[in-house]
């Protein structure tokens, strides 16, 4: 490209971002009530227009397959009236969690007197940069404007007319009821090259949260000035203890891989205590066999599972997103957490145990976002934990670790009361 | 320099970064009486050590104004026994705060019984970077260690005597305590370029913090791969409400500005409301003038204060760190926090009033890490807001915000607990 493009996205992107900043400095100070009669009436506009949202979107699903979609993309890209119904009520769902921005969340008074506390702030603009699934749309503007925080959203080309429809209408709603329309904007050029100078903006933006494949992740990372917000894969790890019960090994084993093996908390790797293999892992291969999930296995496990595939060390580092696992038996728990620091993504992993001292130990060690004590890695979401909304995963210790939901995309300030102290 | 000594720097950083990984993952389970034994061993070996640490210092002191190195900065690099003392007591002080590893510091119980805690672990490892200051090596090593961080200190040349001394005997302590001796290491090159590989290192260095001059953080802010904590400077305000209490208004104006003028929480700026302008900026002035203070003042703030120079727009946006302060009048609170979000830096701002809505728009609106309502901006500091050590201070949204202590220092992991729960 040239020069004299690259100055014009320059020039475009912080065009955007001074209007975001603008409206981030009025949604800052706006009460939850405005915030929250925003998501409601998004969700009557969303439910009221229903059909010229189905219509954007067959405008979408019909250019898709030119694009090189799969089947599986093309149907995460397609709205029906219980995708919107679904978008509709996960803002009023938002809509009834409690205002993050304002808490004071730390205080103590000082031996002079001073009142010292730390209040909760909206972090300012937030980037967000997505693919395919167009009720993203809706969720991130949802989470970003309820934690007081602007929103530029950048999604995919492959879903432009969904997106655009669902956004306009969350503008109608924003001047409804009298909150900033650039509180979230939706760029309007699919040029990827816009997307870089964005991410330049280190003093305009103050995070950026990319969501979608493995690529967009990884450009994002390397090309951002500001801070991000990621994950890259999850190679999670049940690990059995030689004092596992063996009916919730084999329970927690196959609901973390076979539930839903396409997600980022799906399980990828069973570790074994060499203890418990012999009596414990041809059952547990049955059930997941009996899935079709196939197995790839280290030479110990791999006598114990009959006509199972030799697992290569690359095989161990793999997030398959499919149904396959690999398998190893370990000589104890310190060989799991050696195994699983080393080739985990640190995202979430299990321990399957009676001992106290195996779990506690597990615990502490395992260097990752979540450890779960005889729980599926299924859990590890922002709904699941409690966190009410989500707007994705961080495996990054930086600021958020594990789901990300309102807090997460907070700050704070130190706000001092005193009565003329000085020092 | 030639590509081969670039590679020569990278292989080197990457041999102190794996060093700090191995003793971070020791350190993340140490137990707080080991690392508490550490600080107090160092403190006893410092002062067992005065007249090695003074013969080191020597070596610096004579060697600074070869360097170029100001008066001021050989006062600030000089050691003597009181120095010491102080240095030996911080380490006690740091050794007698509680441990923040392993708090849980949130949890909630799912309808499903799994109970979801938020556990407090470290960072894993910092590279800090500083200037001049020998006592620094040792207070930073000790909050790092406490929070149970690995630490590679970068000092600067002036103070490489010093600064090896120092050093040494911290790692004669970590042995001693049975702690890995690489928890604290001391960059043995003083090559910029060298800094340059470190700060490549996003996998390996969890966060840098450099202190020194804004030069410093501009290039580490500028180069660093991974997340930086940092601020650039200091350009603080007070406002001087309509409502204010004169005396209290005077006082914490003087106070602000005069009580060490060279720090980054001194005050650079004066607003005052006109309709309090003639009655009390005059007594303002003469009591700032007195103490030696030039003051640079708005056309209005000029008819009142004579003899007085006429402040250029530069003026507002200068961090003087001297006996020098912009005033200027203005219309209402408003505009006074219009003012100090576009001129200052976001670091600590002051409002005098006795007007409680004044108050409440005030800390709600101004964009700083802290603001204080009637007490001096000389109180944003770790030490003063109770958190009994501080590492720096952030002007950063991102992850930590205002005084740096031990908690700043670190992340979190969720940890969480079932009995076999499923999805």
């Amino acid at each position: 490209m040239t020069n004299s493009t690259q100055t014009d996205f320059n020039d475009y992107a912080k065009e955007w971002a001074f209007r975001a900043r603008d409206a981030a400095r009025m949604l800052a100070v706006a009460r939850g009530e405005q915030k929250n009669a925003w998501l409601e009436r998004s969700a009557e506009l969303l439910r009221n227009h229903v059909s010229s949202l189905l219509n954007a979107n067959e405008k979408d699903v019909e250019a898709a397959s030119g694009l090189g979609l799969t089947k599986a993309q093309i149907d995460r890209l397609r709205l029906d009236e219980d995708r919107i119904e679904g978008i509709a009520s996960a803002m009023e769902e938002i809509a009834k969690l409690a205002d993050p921005i304002g808490e004071i969340f730390e205080s103590n008074v000082r031996p002079n007197g001073l009142l010292v506390t730390r209040v909760r702030v909206p972090l300012g603009v937030v980037f967000f940069i997505f693919e395919s699934r167009p009720n993203v749309t809706a969720d991130a503007a949802a989470i970003c404007v309820k934690s007081g925080n602007a929103v530029i959203l950048r999604g995919g080309k492959e879903a432009f007319h969904s997106n655009h429809a669902i956004h306009s209408l969350l503008v109608e709603a924003l001047e409804e009821v009298g909150l900033p329309k650039d509180a979230v904007q939706l760029v309007d050029t699919i040029d990827r090259e816009a997307v870089g100078a964005f991410l330049r903006l280190r003093d305009m933006i103050d995070v950026t949260i990319p969501r979608g494949g493995k690529g967009l992740i990884e450009r994002v990372a390397s090309e951002a000035a500001m801070p991000v917000i990621k994950h890259y894969d999850g190679n999670c790890h049940v690990y059995v203890d030689a004092s596992a019960d063996p009916e919730m090994a084999r329970n927690i084993t196959f609901n973390s891989k076979v539930h839903r093996p396409g997600v980022c908390n799906a399980a990828e790797s069973l570790l074994i205590h060499r203890d418990i293999a012999a009596e414990l892992l041809p059952s547990i291969a049955e059930s997941l066999k009996a899935a079709g999930v196939e197995l790839r296995c280290c030479p110990k496990s791999r006598e114990l599972i009959p006509e199972s595939t030799a697992a290569t060390n690359e095989d161990f580092h793999t997030e398959f997103l499919d149904l396959i696992m690999s398998v190893k038996v370990v000589d104890d728990v310190e060989q799991a957490i050696s195994h699983i620091n080393e080739y985990g993504s640190h995202h979430t992993d299990v321990i399957v145990t009676r001992d106290l001292q195996a779990a506690a130990r597990f615990s502490a060690s395992v260097d990752s976002a979540a450890v779960h004590v005889n729980a599926s890695t299924r859990f590890n979401d922002g709904g699941e934990y409690g966190l009410g909304a989500e707007i994705g995963i961080s495996t990054d210790k930086f600021h958020a670790r594990g789901p990300c939901g309102l807090r997460e995309l907070t700050s704070y300030k130190y706000v001092v009361h005193g009565n003329g102290q000085v020092r």
